[in-house]
């Protein structure tokens, strides 16, 4: 195993995470946070001490490193991030309990929005800011971020890196240079957040507001400022945020493909097509059911319905009203828009499109190959034959994804809480969503989970962010035992 | 497509359930029935009446038939079997509705045992036995009878219905002729009920009682003929109840290996070895989450304990205990086992545990891939390389699972329950299992639900019992289009 090389990386990101800080520690400055400024300057100082000292350490390493490099550099990476990042919180006294800052750290991170605080306006201006931030840092990916700006040499290594980090089922350069694609999707990514700052702030909205809510948009993370979400925004505001929401769960190459021109590519893309089908197709069936409690107004049912289905489906979680008391049918398809989430290559989480296309067409070949069992049948997906190799990739995709769910959802019932309580916090947080029904509901929060509950939570969120496997890898002997180096 | 075989052993099908029914009317003459007796022998007159008529019509059938015929043969056979079956419920008056009898008649031969009934022992006691009967001819099959009694003929057509309605994920023929196979298995079947009718009776348990018990855990199907279902026995039978149960969840290939001696390949089985390893750990987990309820008596909450899981893992669904009142921890361990369920090749039903090690081993396949690319990763299965066909198998069945689920929890949604009462009540049915939790738990019944969501959970039961594709690829317009003939 290059270890040195690992180790080099991590140094490199501990770096980064130190720049990061900067933004805030400016913010606190600015309004006189004392508690909260010490805090940043000895996290920025500690990530720094470490991060060149692991440079220092490993700055001989070889370049040459295999996938198993890639998935340990990605799961170690975000979790060390995580760590140096919750430091802020925990060293200010501001969320007491460690536990509790790693919790809502890479709640932040993995852009999930789930929380452990009951009053979110009781913080510092300082680390609500740092605490939006880790969405949009997380959203497009750090590492992503990493290949952008630091040369990685040739060979094509970095590759590894790339395919650990990025969602979907197969990774897409959108040029031939790695380094190109991630400083094009970096672009892309800036350009849509500013835009979404400006309607922002063409709504009246604070700068210091519209930056942390275009944060939370942007990573589709859904960590609100204020205790009540997005509710005490005006419905220009609100609207702003519905169609952000979706525009940042798009793929990604769909606004490079505008940018050159190809609209016939754009228009014939399969999972953006289902990705607008089911977000519109449940915005009109919950519009229908929730009438009843608008007293009748259509607009007003249809406002919050396309909020909440354009917050759930992206996995973002903010929210406006609470769907935990609308009817049965509804909650229904929320729970469902959890597990497909958004599109693969965008900020957001869950199964992706991308991946229920393509389980749906293997199942229709798979029945074709029954009746003729001669036949060769073989699955197109954007206009090309998929290998057998993806199909499979997808397949003990979704085994693993259930797997851990139904082995979380145990953990949880420990808690004793009822079913839908454990079912829905473990989707929120495997899907990167936020909040569930019942008691983490959209007026809830994750406070009340036991120590053990939260640490099965926080796993969920990071296996859900690097998609399973960089963890699962990660996490099994196989890995470290000298047999396979 | 060969039509007319189609409809000659849909003809033989009929025939055989107007023999079936014999056994009951007798009880009912037995009893002096009137009412039930008139409304067996009508049933009777009708099934021998159009049995015959269809057998007429298409006698000059062609005897190649290849899978389509196979998979539409079972799916039209179960629901033609069940349409009729629930005739005598509906004429005799003793169920008034249709759609309930239908629903009945469904869950007795997918030996769900999932009921619409709230006063069991108000039913004559003919009808009773009849609703019992169903479980044990729906439990190894009435396509495989069909094969043991009735020559199909050379050509090795009759395979196209053996696939088409075992469990598991592939057919093991036991001897290389199909006939003797399905003869074999009826044999261990009869044994082993006649078996446990003796040690029922052992118990002082009157025939009557021992029978329909025997019937119900024979077929893994749950229906018992007491408003309290098992809890008013004594706990003598209870026990038997569990081991046999147990037992009948088990491959019944097991039971062939151990008639020829090869213990060395039965203590080899992987999906045994998975079965009674999830089972015992469930009980003893369960065993010690609900001491508290039991006063700290660890006997009497062993013996309840492992009543639930044996009745549920098997999908067997009778109840000795309100387990709806358990812990979380208890009541989820249950969801869990009702997903996982028996063995292949047994009574039973759920995703059986041969799936379950194939989508583990697939699973850890893969991730050998992911790290050393270049390797060979072949899957081994009861000491057999598997082939990738299977894999397939499984996991287009998983995904059709999934989807399934989804869509019948949302139809089922409208009626504004809870959402555990629906997804149990789903599980419970497409797991063929019976009760689920809530308000379909072991003390409540699917009286409740609309004609729409009865007539979902109908499909539910029916697609589990034949593990989907038959069903779904007869729903399919693929299959009548003119162009595939």
């Amino acid at each position: 195993m290059n270890g040195k090389m690992i180790g080099k990386l991590l140094g490199f990101l501990l770096l980064l995470e130190c720049l990061f800080l900067f933004p805030p520690a400016l913010i606190s400055v600015y309004d006189h946070e004392t508690e909260a400024l010490r805090a940043l300057f000895t996290t920025m100082a500690l990530s720094a001490g470490t991060g060149i000292l692991l440079w220092g350490c490993c700055k001989k390493a070889q370049r040459r490193f295999y996938a198993r490099e890639g998935f340990l550099i990605t799961g170690l990476g975000w979790i060390v991030l995580s760590a140096v990042g919750a430091l802020p919180f925990w060293l200010s006294g501001e969320i007491p309990r460690y536990i509790d800052a790693f919790f809502e750290t890479v709640s932040g991170f993995t852009t999930t929005g789930a929380s452990i605080l009951t009053n979110v306006e009781a913080m510092s201006r300082g680390l609500l800011f740092w605490r939006s931030f880790t969405h949009w840092l997380g959203g497009m990916g750090i590492l992503v971020f990493l290949l952008a700006v630091i040369p990685m040499g040739k060979g094509g290594y970095s590759v590894h890196l790339l395919r650990a980090e990025s969602p979907g089922p197969s990774v897409s350069k959108l040029v031939p240079k790695l380094r190109q694609t991630a400083a094009i999707l970096y672009l892309i990514y800036i350009a849509l957040t500013v835009l979404n700052v400006l309607f922002l702030l063409a709504g009246k909205v604070p700068l210091f507001d519209a930056l942390c809510t275009a944060f939370g948009t942007a990573g589709t993370g859904g960590f609100g400022i204020k205790n009540t979400s997005m509710a005490g925004y005006s419905p220009y505001i609100q609207t702003v945020c519905t169609v952000f929401m979706a525009l940042f769960g798009v793929n990604f190459s769909i606004y490079f493909l505008i940018l050159l021109g190809k609209f016939r590519q754009v228009i014939r893309s399969e999972e953006v097509g289902l990705y607008l089908a089911i977000m519109l197709g449940s915005m009109a069936v919950i519009t229908v059911n929730i009438i009843p409690l608008y007293g009748g107004s259509i607009r007003a049912a249809l406002h919050d319905a396309a909020f909440a289905v354009s917050s759930i489906m992206t996995t973002t979680g903010f929210a406006t009203a609470d769907f935990n008391l609308w009817p049965q049918l509804s909650r229904t398809i929320l729970v469902m828009l959890m597990v497909v989430g958004a599109c693969a290559g965008s900020t957001g989480g869950g199964i992706k499109c991308a991946r229920i296309v393509l389980l749906f067409k293997s199942l229709s070949a798979r029945m074709r190959q029954m009746l003729h069992p001669r036949s060769v049948n073989l699955v197109q997906f954007e206009g090309r034959t998929v290998e057998s190799e993806t199909l499979q990739g997808v397949n003990t995709y979704m085994t693993a994804y259930c797997a851990i769910g139904v082995v979380s959802v145990l953990l949880l019932s420990l808690d004793n809480f009822s079913l839908e309580t454990n079912l829905t916090a473990v989707l929120a947080c495997l899907n990167n969503i936020g909040p569930g029904l019942d008691m983490v509901g959209p007026t809830g929060n994750y406070a009340m989970f036991s120590p053990l509950s939260k640490l099965v939570l926080i796993l969920n969120m990071l296996l859900g962010r690097l998609e399973i496997f960089p963890l699962l890898i990660m996490l099994s002997p196989r890995t470290w035992s000298r047999a396979s180096n």
